[in-house]
């Protein structure tokens, strides 16, 4: 089974579902947006949408309780048209008190039945507003946290991640992008820490992807980062790095089946 | 003509020429390295290269005066070996002062008969260590200049390097990597600044690398960052984002030549 692991709500959802067809593709895990560059007509549209983007994750588009609803209610409308192919992945806002954090986490995660929490994406030494949702997974089954791990975030910050997962060692935590530019520690904190994984996603040198999905198969989660990112592409580069087919066949899928119980 | 406007020199030579052939790239742009990460047996020995590499621009290393000669001289041996498929851009040190510049210049890019300089890497505030470079641009026939423009640089950064391409107009200038994170900004600056050109290597949204090249196809320039990227995935995923074949053209080789005068 090929899962991509994370990739956001990308309109029309048909033209999404068609590229997992064309590709291979049997599941995705499926993350809300609050943005949809893909559907800009031209570069200035595009634009907009990552000025949009750049405001919103500085605070400037008002409360992000609202905005994670508005955009929880999108994905959740996706997964129900096609609830064979999609398995979703609930936004929840980080930095809120704990029984807040509780209550948004079952109205919009657990109730529609979601696998997992994320994308978080924060700026670099805001790690802590993390705790309360690390609190939160004890009462909701463990539930996998998926953080974004590239820019802004720096080596401190993903220490800071990985020391949570070791508080949290039942709470599956998956870090995005391989650590961006971090690959290398973030690779060794991936090797000692059991419950932390590497998302694939947004690889800038295909030779790395090779050295981390090679060295640790068992730890490597394909993901396409739909819109930024692109099925078949992503795919080619995975399968031409991997050293052996069982070290792909672990990175496209068996993984993610595994730590999500499919 | 497919020109790989930004490749290292990989080990062994043969097989860079081997690889070119199978995927059709005429010519490649070559650039000294101080470290082969690509002839490690194993992972243990990419990291080892991959620390070796930190320490050399954090200074640890000695004098990067010798280093660079050293590269160079591996450059221009590779470069007499296939005189007819590489174009070699040397490794120039930045900081010193004028005169040591171009005699440096002199002894070791214009001697061997090399296109042009780069690629410049360096910490974010640091851009101001490339004045002398730029001015001795002005005795070497406006040698075009290539520079690291991912992380670490930040957008700060990227504009110091944008205000000496205009204080230099007659200088092409080529910012690596599209700019990194700050593609949106850096893109605009690429429009703006007519001696100021886009390499497509190290992109991590193939997204990202389709909207920059058919908003600027006259201005980018395809780069694979060889050993970091792979030719042939490189060339997949351009030829795939690429609106037009013109497009296509355009970034795969003619902006290259007509920048070298080929």
């Amino acid at each position: 089974m090929i899962i991509d692991g994370h990739s956001h709500v990308t309109l029309p959802v048909e033209a999404h579902i068609k590229a997992m067809d064309k590709s291979g593709v049997d599941k995705t895990v499926l993350f809300s947006t609050s943005f949809h560059p893909e559907v800009a007509e031209d570069a200035q549209g595009v634009k907009e949408a990552m000025y949009f983007l750049n405001d919103l994750l500085a605070g400037k588009k008002g409360s992000m309780v609202e905005i994670r609803e508005k955009a929880n209610a999108e994905l959740v409308m996706a997964i129900e048209q096609h609830p064979s192919r999609y398995i979703g992945f609930g936004g929840v806002p980080a930095g809120l008190d704990l029984e807040t954090t509780k209550q948004f986490i079952h109205d919009n995660v657990k109730k529609h039945n979601l696998a997992g929490m994320g994308e978080f994406t924060f700026g670099t030494g805001q790690v802590h507003l993390m705790e309360n949702v690390f609190k939160s997974t004890l009462e909701f089954n463990n539930m996998p946290i998926w953080i974004h791990a590239f820019f802004p975030l720096n080596m401190q910050d993903i220490k800071a991640i990985a020391e949570l997962a070791k508080q949290y060692p039942r709470t599956p935590v998956i870090l995005g992008h391989l650590g961006g530019s971090n690959w290398l520690d973030t690779l060794a904190l991936a090797k000692e820490i059991p419950n932390l994984y590497l998302d694939t996603s947004a690889y800038y040198s295909t030779f790395v992807l090779g050295i981390v999905i090679n060295e640790l198969p068992q730890k490597c989660i394909f993901g396409v980062d739909r819109p930024f990112g692109d099925i078949q592409l992503s795919l080619d580069a995975l399968r031409s790095v991997a050293k052996t087919p069982d070290v792909a066949k672990a990175v496209l899928g068996e993984n993610m089946a595994k730590l999500l119980k499919l």
